[in-house]
């Protein structure tokens, strides 16, 4: 199996051959925080809300536990943060916490942290789209009631810009991901000060009382720590997104793993600041908000308001720029995160296919064909999500976070063991003592992480969390059987050391030109196959009309060709299966014959033209390729509209998608390859 | 343009290879009659339904008329009749309607009948299966209300069954057509002799009144005449199907023309004896039925019976074997009927290919992929009606008869221009004689199908026919199109008498052999390409990582191979686009030279196994065909599962849709095909 760090000596290789392009693409700290931290930042968005919503199920009584259950989010996410900075220092590969698992843990449960990862970049693209609609509509209610429509087409819409191939830039990060750190620090900063100048700040919804949900009237001591377990599971998706600096090391500027250590605190410190200080607000407004909109005693209203957009109308006002601009901004941070998930899954899949864990093609992640298909799988079963659970960001977050604290947890247990490795021998007191150091400090994340993993899982499998271990496990499943499969079909490939294979060689060539009519791409086939000398040449057609190959033998005789042409009978009007017939009886005259196959194609631009044209090309290609002793020459002939078609597949390479997380250079267009040796 | 004629020849070559088993598979009267006739006898089944839908829109006030409309039917449908005896006389190829106004009216006109007919194809599936439902419905009360689940399920099954290959059989076809007939003809012979022994019998809707639908309460002599015209329109549905004899003359046992004409004559009388029973049975008992079961007052059930239905209770008693039985016979007729289009789809394909209107793969019909396509395409139509239209099958017939007497119209018309020819070279008197009154038969046809035509546009456009005939419209602009791109090609492709082309040869062949790994089918496309001694051969593989480049250079130094290896690198990753710049660079410096490109590729057994391999080899071949001066080597190694898909694709060729009815025989399992020359 490759090694995982082979991912950093390609880029360390890519370096030295184009040096000059690549130092200009790596980034600066300032550019690679919003690259790498909208989808965390993002989650701000709701994180505080759904604390709210968990808690409102009883009413307005429990919603003081709101402070206990932030406070133990901000405890895991800087637990989560010190953690994630050990993780940098000891993998700057960027394979992340797979890589992680899967070297420390082994390769079962390298995959289980592959199969969460792999649910959760769905669950990223639901959740955050339908947030973000959210948050548009709270800003024009005229979208309210809208909700499923609506993002379902900002999904199509990032799928057409990625499949587009629109070129990433930082700038194209930085700008929305500082004007939201501005929106919403801007906002908390506002609120403090006209709370310190004695402003009477409550929220539009603070008059309306929560009828408590049937069951959460009267409860027990348990059902309320029930209750405040399940509101801190919920608030835990501020974490989302928080791995991913770790994936991404590569494409820091030197020195990686410190400027992505650096990045990552700096990340975790605006996060907590983000979401205590509109926890804060929310508490000191006196937010009110449920799940369902009639339990709120005198509400009126057919939409009810995201968290971020009443505090925002209560801080700056109903209608002012100020709550716009704080919208606008949420709004836009969270479908920055969608479209990284659309980013992520590619590189994802790239070490999953190099792994044989995927199909190989997804290795070669550049590739925007695959991309394609990898794009619209993501955005099919996102769009599923979106739909069957009402575009309702509360109740799909229920599915969320499973994942996401999977791959925490087992990636903190996976850095246990690697500090445990290295330990045994390390000798330099300097290092042992740093070492020591942070397998504390995952330890303590691995212990912490993987207490909210079974908190989440008790308070949410009934709530959702039950689809996200499904979704898993089919997933394990299928990517266990692919790699069983490539494992035997390898097995059945190897060639011995010192096989005689190597050498022996065919004692003859027979080849025959398949012949349907004589034009262009006829004679260039026979041209070409004359050109390649072969013991034997005829042409062959197949009589599946008697006056058309009587035609066509008279012309041949009068065009003089140089070439025999055989006609093959076909009572059933076939075509396939006479050749694939004829083709057996040389083998069978001849066992240790070749038999050479030339089919004269052309080559069209339109892809309606493909339906038009070499149906039958293809089949008979296709069915020989089961005859042993056989090899298929296509010879093109390249048609006046085939020209476009290939500008535009040299175009199409050019964009590399996800490339700015990779720190890969831009594709100069016709680049000339360096051949070497 | 390739003649018609064609056809007959090909059956006649055909016949003289392979006579023994020819004769057998010719069809004799007693078989051809169901073959041919179970969709226009299945046409019974709701024509008189029909009529009676229509003139209960002004109540019962005007449920006199179903008389003049019935026997209006009958005679459009005796001069349809007749008319096509000439039509087989004249044309027994087996071309129909669309060869007689091809060849007499000009490929425009005949593009006009092809329309027409492939949107009777999908109706025809439509109409019959909702139908067929119907009246399953109304023996099985507890089915109804889920008839467009039940149609749709029907259709499924009838693809899966065809895409399977069953084989036909004359007795597969004349049991239930045989057994249909008895039922009804039985049944309108036991209601005659109730009438007769003076039984009192009337039908149990009889005791409801039609409220009169608003608009039709007070009709003007002008509202009456339309309603009646609208009336017949509708009963013209009995005629649909009768065209099905002139398509399939080549079936017959000689003297084929005159065989298929009478057997035309039998089915005409046939369908006229069981629709005027029927007829008269629905008028005696005094069938009531509306379009709206609202309108039908002190109707409290939930499902109205199809006419057929309410008679058999009538004339068997409710719950009776005599009633359970015609229901049977009916459903099993019309989803015959619905399967007769599935065959018919694929001949009528074949002949718009071999014209050049449609792709040209469809021209070889027996092609079993080909083929699927077409089913899949018809299905997806059918469906797409049943479910815009309630499975209802009053509403679908809306559509229905605009495409069958478009194409009656026009034929007719053809078949006077094509007496007319002939009379003007014939000078034998009785020869003249004979033509003259076929003239005068076919003449009248066209005007009466042509008058048809007319009431039937003008009563039903807005029902519904503008449909078909925007269908009919897409469908001739749609293949204009593709003849005019085949024309061009077919230019662009023609080579000058005596050009250089034919015998200019390349100066050398450049082979290069695509290597990722060292394994069986390298091995194995190194041993081809080397016995196809090229002028220069090289061994080349794309350094997307530089470890596994480097282990492939040693093992194939370790091996000696006796090829040199040459190594492009890829700075960003890709596999096709180094390869294509070396290919071009190749081209380059020695333009007079081919290059030949060898692929090693290794052939799976199962569809998932395609998703999982040679993606790689099929995009970089994809590629390379743009690149002119060069072809494109599969060498292909089969694994150990490919050999099950081999026998799959062997076996698939066996079986021919719709032999049956172009009077093809069965192909032999594994035959051995006869090679001349």
């Amino acid at each position: 199996m490759p090694n995982l760090a082979d991912l950093s000596k390609r880029l360390l290789v890519g370096r030295a051959l184009r040096s000059a392009q690549l130092s200009e693409t790596l980034l600066p700290k300032r550019i690679a925080l919003p690259v790498f931290a909208s989808d965390a930042l993002s989650s701000v968005a709701y994180a505080t809300q759904e604390i709210l919503l968990v808690l409102s199920l009883a009413g307005t009584a429990l919603l003081h536990l709101t402070w206990y259950a932030a406070a133990a989010v901000v405890v895991v996410m800087l637990t989560v943060v010190a953690s994630y900075r050990q993780n940098v220092h000891a993998y700057p590969s960027g394979g992340g916490d797979y890589e992680i698992a899967n070297t420390n843990l082994g390769p079962g449960v390298g995959l289980v942290v592959a199969s969460a990862l792999l649910v959760d970049y769905v669950l990223t693209v639901a959740v955050s789209t339908s947030a973000g609609v959210a948050n548009l509509a709270s800003a024009y209610e005229v979208l309210a009631g809208h909700e499923v429509g609506l993002t379902l087409g900002i999904v199509a819409l990032i799928v057409l810009m990625n499949l587009r191939g629109v070129r990433e830039s930082g700038t194209a990060f930085a700008i929305p991901t500082y004007a939201f750190m501005l929106g919403i620090l801007g906002m908390i900063a506002w609120g403090l000060i006209r709370i310190l100048l004695g402003h009477d700040m409550v929220a539009a919804s603070a008059r309306y009382e929560i009828r408590p949900e049937s069951g959460y009237t009267s409860l027990t001591t348990l059902g309320i720590l029930f209750l405040g377990l399940r509101a801190f599971a919920s608030g835990c998706t501020a974490l989302t997104g928080v791995e991913a600096i770790s994936n991404g090391v590569p494409a820091f500027r030197k020195p990686k793993s410190k400027n992505a250590a650096t990045t990552l605190a700096l990340m975790g410190g605006i996060a907590v600041t983000m979401f205590t200080g509109v926890t804060f607000l929310a508490i000191h407004t006196r937010v009110h908000i449920a799940e369902h909109t009639e339990d709120l005693v005198g509400f009126t209203g057919e939409y009810q308001k995201t968290v971020i957009a009443q505090i925002g109308e209560t801080v700056f006002g109903t209608g002012s720029l100020g709550f716009y601009y704080v919208q606008f901004v949420t709004a836009i941070i969270l479908l920055l995160a969608a479209n990284t998930a659309f980013n992520g899954f590619p590189v994802l899949a790239s070490i999953l296919a190099q792994h044989r864990y995927m199909p190989r093609q997804l290795h070669n992640r550049g590739d925007r064909l695959v991309f394609s298909n990898g794009i619209l799988l993501l955005a099919a079963f996102a769009g599923l999500l979106i739909w069957a659970f009402d575009a309702n960001p509360s109740r799909l977050i229920q599915l969320y976070i499973v994942g996401v604290f999977v791959s925490f947890t087992l990636s903190q247990i996976g850095m246990v063991r690697h500090w445990t490795r290295l330990l045994k021998t390390e000798t330099d007191p300097k290092a042992r003592r740093k070492m020591s150091r942070s397998r504390l400090i995952n330890g303590f994340g691995a212990c912490l992480t993987g207490t909210v993993l079974v908190v989440v899982l008790v308070t949410k499998f009934v709530y959702g969390a039950w689809i996200a271990i499904a979704a898993m496990a089919v997933l394990w499943v299928t990517m266990r059987g692919i790699k069983r499969h490539y494992d035997r079909v390898a097995n059945e490939l190897r060639v011995a050391e010192g096989a005689a294979e190597a050498t022996t060689l065919p004692s003859r060539v027979h080849a025959i030109v398949l012949v349907s009519k004589i034009h262009k791409p006829t004679l260039r086939a026979l041209a070409f196959a004359r050109a390649a000398r072969p013991s034997v040449l005829e042409a062959v057609t197949v009589n599946v009309d008697p006056e058309d190959t009587k035609a066509l033998q008279e012309e041949w005789d009068r065009r003089e060709l140089p070439v025999p042409l055989k006609v093959l009978d076909s009572p059933y009007r076939e075509i396939t299966q006479p050749i694939v017939n004829y083709v057996r009886s040389i083998r069978r005259n001849s066992p240790r014959d070749v038999v050479a196959v030339f089919i004269p194609e052309y080559v069209v631009g339109h892809w309606w033209e493909h339906l038009l044209h070499n149906q039958s090309a293809l089949r008979i290609k296709g069915r020989l390729l089961f005859e042993p002793g056989v090899m298929v020459t296509s010879v093109p002939y390249q048609l006046a509209s085939s020209a476009k078609l290939e500008q535009k597949a040299d175009r199409a390479e050019r964009f590399a998608p996800g490339a700015i997380r990779r720190g890969e250079p831009a594709r100069p267009s016709g680049a000339e390859e360096i051949v070497s040796r």
